[in-house]
């Protein structure tokens, strides 16, 4: 099973930038502990903080992958290409933030992705990622579930 | 560990009511599917349709429990005296959705409960309310292998 | 043929409160001159003023009633939970009002029940309910006459 | 008792246009069973897709009808005019719509008429029309009621 | 010097229509007292309840008056093409309302068309009317001065 | 003279919850204090989290004391039924709040009940109550001292 | 006859201010020629920059002329004070705008003053002062006429 | 190939009215250029001031046209009524303008009719009319290639 | 202790104005008998229509008194540089209206004070002045019990 | 002739994206059948989805050809910089939209760049392109003809 | 070289007021020291809490001066008759603020005055004040250097 | 000392776009006279006109420089991405901008980097940015005597 974490602009700054809002983490140090927990789990990883970049990234993994694990933080709340480019593609896309964004300013509270992913996951600190592979494994468990039913 | 799953108005006719959108399931059935998951985890639930009792569960639980999930249905949109029961409390409550509310009606968008709550999970039907448990017992975790450091 | 009326918080003051807008007549005393004008129509009457009160008597005669004749009173203005009840059950529903609420406070324009509803009377003061339970006479006879018609 | 139906824009189509939302009947051909219900009212009818047509037919008849049926089409939600000519005459005025405009685009949500309007009926098809001739009967019966107890 | 005196939707029912508001003189009336007044101006006079002829009447009499002096009622508020009409011949137009808009209901505190008028005279019932004549004679007078002078 | 104080959602946890807000007072504890003030007033007291039962409490007392002094909680930003039982009732009513609720959310700033109201107190702490009641025991003796004029 | 004309915030300079939208006339040099129009009426100016001086000559004279004609300047835009000083007075109070203030920035669009004045006129350059003095002498003289009626 | 065009309220004035926005040439000048261009095409020609002509023509030929060129000049913003009608016809719709009315007054940004019409080509001048012209001839010549397929 | 009233716009008025909503009563009157009440406290009063001159008096009595009651008449709702200076100084502001400006105009019911003050009196007539001045007495025999505690 | 066609975000999807909305064909073979229209036009094409590449070819084409046929995608809703861009430039830029935007959520109604295009053209599938190309090769030979009248 | 700084209403108070927002410096001490830093430079210096007494002193000097520093405080929120007198007069307005406005309430985001300034400087602390001088005195070098160019 | 000056969009066109907003200079010729004005700081220069690269050069520089002169063009209205990175990095950022953005379109007005800047500068040309490095130059010094006083 293949997924793939796209991170947006300023999350390459995790464990540097506002860490009583994001954590003292860098999210590569998270991401090692994440793998572990799914070693049958193909988990792959990008971060850009280009808008352009983000959508060409999830329309070449859209296509292949089983799932995509998107935070794409200030994009969040100004991109209808992001969510256009989610709509575009094949697999299901979770929405994730590591802070609860509805605490913060009100701008933060409008999302355009929302309506485009499968669903959102938010507030849980760096758990929020785990939560999203978890339910992108549970929704493969259950299409393959239905299949060997048949 | 005690985690109680609050679910508000209309959702007791989960499996019966519009059923493209909120699934075949009644909310029973899937606790028990649920329960299995988490063996050692005790989950208590409540369901109302009046307002004012979901507050008092939320008062009486809030302060006993590990955490709360809940549902809180259309009064998620419309109630400011449930968010202040949650910051009335003591324990941590997840928000969780079975539908992405989002992709329905604009009035749906928004959730006067989303900022009091530590997080919200939304989109994943029923899988919702696992994830949210998934997360308190992620939490208690955490905070006990905290405790046990020092 | 059986008929519900469901009224809203503060209908239960009827003849007492504001009689410039609402009249002298108590919903009691009109109700019998009501029946006498469907004698084939069984009308049975409910009132309340809690909100998820209203929701629960929805969802239990929804599914058993011919048709339901709902003045939400000024839930009809806040309540997307009174709406979700509405649209969770079979029967159709017919929302009423006795005064006319666009010549009143502007936020009594607003109704969240309107679009869940079959159709809506308004400004006719009780002959609202008479011309309710008429129009859910006529939508039977269509019915009965379609099913014979087969 | 002489009433007036007025119809406004595109309703000329009814039967052809968008049958979907508005049915396959006529409108001639529903006046002529309408007539037929209430053999003691004489029921005239006129239709015109101008705005100021529409005020001139309301001011001409507002003076000597009992009173008028009016369904003014998309002006509802955009004319004043025909609003003040409403509030200028002495008859009552009932606003019907054949859909529910509420569950249609933003739009229809707002009408000018219904605060000039004794009432409104709205959503139930054809039936719209009879319910508002009968409340207009209704009405007259009450006043005649009350002249003759004095 | 030629003046036409333009009349919008329902002030034909000056007089008859909410005389609290608009007083008891039709305007045909006020009209030959005005006439006396202004014994060297001629001053014609048209009402229509149509929007499109109100712009008819407007460009047809726009290039040949010295001035018109316009009483839009109810399109006032909701007229663009008013507006245009307006704004697209060579006289001078002056917008006129009988009573204070402002003192009535919010959707008649907008006008589309005192930006296309040279000026705006509302609230002294039909002495409007004259003070606009008078305007516009002013106007004329300035203009033959300069004329003069040259 | 009997006056009674109406207290809404969370109300109850007055002492626990958020005291950087709301203080380290119990309501309860407070009421003695209140009362020893008043000797000569018979203060009678109730709290519900359910909007239903505020509205119930609110009709039944509303005709038999002489004031009611009400702290709608969270309910004062969202419920035009509990400004419609205030308008429907006899005795005037104060609104009251502890904090000061221009300090806080954006959404506490609305209040539908101030409009429905006698007046309102705000921000005085449990202070807010006594001022309350110190006005309906003014409101009492102008009324006597009018009478007793007579 | 007593008029007294008040003018607001940077009246003062006109003739020296923005010419291409005031005109290059000094208001006393206009105020000579009015004067010379209206022999029979005694009109005296006052003009000041500060709002609360605005308010205290309204009051003065409010009580003691037989009409104001008010040009606030930009406190007709933002001033709720004044508006309640013209609220206050018995006479009545015109409201004047040199320029057409509709044609400029939005923010001059909305007049606090409108609904407290009798009237308003505005466009007409310096003239707007002299169709307001006209106005008033007119209301003069059909008070009169109504009194020798009697 | 039959097709109307259809001009709204004020373009009667093309070549007279505010020439810097809409140029010099009248419409029936340019119609004869436009014929010569589509030979085979039959063009005809409906131009009025009324909103509900508009309507009227519209409904006329929108079954027995092969495509409706509509210019509704000031309606386009204003008028849902023309929507409607759009919208109840079987023949294309395309909506034109002159000017490109984005870079005018913020209420022409609105159109009502975009969403109702099949698409929309504004800002080309005169040029607009034969590109949707063109467009029809296109959509035409696909539709029989379609049909030829069969 | 040291209390001072000010009072903003129009208020000098009292008894003259409007006074089916501010009463018959001028204030200096009604000071007398708020000093009797109170005759351990020295009340100074001070009122101006000048916005800048309530400024002035709020900072030079803002360090040296025990409390200011402030009624800001109709700057409430427009004056940020008021709240400003209530914000500059050490002693407590009360804010009271004498009406309840929320059961009038749309404009009245936002204040820029509020937040700016400790709490907040309205709705009771003259007696919101008593109340607000024995909020403040029981605010210092508070601070002094606090301080003798120590 | 040397003309550029631009594409936005996600239109290097065509064909593949939401065929419902946007089709099966590829823009490539699109643009083939499109060249060989206009065998004397010279149309380069250039696709990305990043935002300020677009403004790097718009700002480098801009000044060498003889007009941009820009289809923004979904920056089109957001971006003030291409627009901006746009602006900058020396040759004309006709926006092109391949479905109606107006059709689709309302966030796509709104347009930065149409007021800073010489005109738009949407709804027509592909044929959109060509009939912006259409409009170029127009106003090519109205400039041509202009010049070589001097 | 003239200059003259204006500051408005509650900065007499720097140095006393809100220091965490304000700091401790009061302006007086301040002016000494830039005094000194622009030896050739005459900058005298004006405050008063009085809107129009700011409005008396920029048109007094906005003739005579080479430029004006104005921080007009609360007023820049709020004053449309401040911005008109420096549309009023000849010299250069500069805009300063000493805190970053907009890192503070929302209403404090929006300036009138800015669009009426030559430019804004923000956010510097008392800094603010000497870049203002310092791009006067640019100016002032710039427009010389012009002069003697010629 | 090091400082950054970053420009965003269409800024790379300075002296060739629309020269009457922003002159005829270009940027790097510019740049080499502020150079020498500042001898002894380290200025500097990048341009982009994609958003993300312009993250990147705030992240790169913002933890290494002295502080940032920062001119996002367009991006400074729509990007909330740029203020995350401006509110992540260590250095302080100075926003400015060329023409004074409030005399412009109505979109412009509004910043995301204001809030998250030190301080901005707007509407002096090309001096802007001196303004902006003499600020920055004045905090190190006042830093640095900070420094030294310890």
């Amino acid at each position: 099973m293949n997924i793939i974490i796209i991170n947006g602009p300023n999350l390459n700054l995790l464990g540097k930038r506002e860490p009583e809002i994001y954590g003292h983490q860098s999210f590569e140090d998270y991401l090692e502990v994440l793998k572990q927990q799914y070693p049958n789990v193909n988990i792959s990883y990008y971060q850009s903080n280009i808008e352009g970049e983000l959508i060409n990234i999830i329309q070449e993994t859209g296509f292949i992958s089983d799932g995509i694990v998107l935070n794409a933080g200030a994009y969040t709340h100004t991109s209808v290409a992001i969510a256009d480019a989610i709509r575009s593609i094949k697999c299901p896309v979770i929405e994730v933030h590591i802070s609860n964004t509805h605490k913060r300013e009100e701008f933060r509270h409008k999302s355009y992705l929302t309506a485009a992913c499968l669903g959102t996951i938010l507030g849980f600190g760096m758990d929020s990622y785990r939560l999203a592979v978890d339910a992108l494994v549970h929704l493969k468990e259950e299409a393959d579930n239905d299949d060997s039913k048949e």
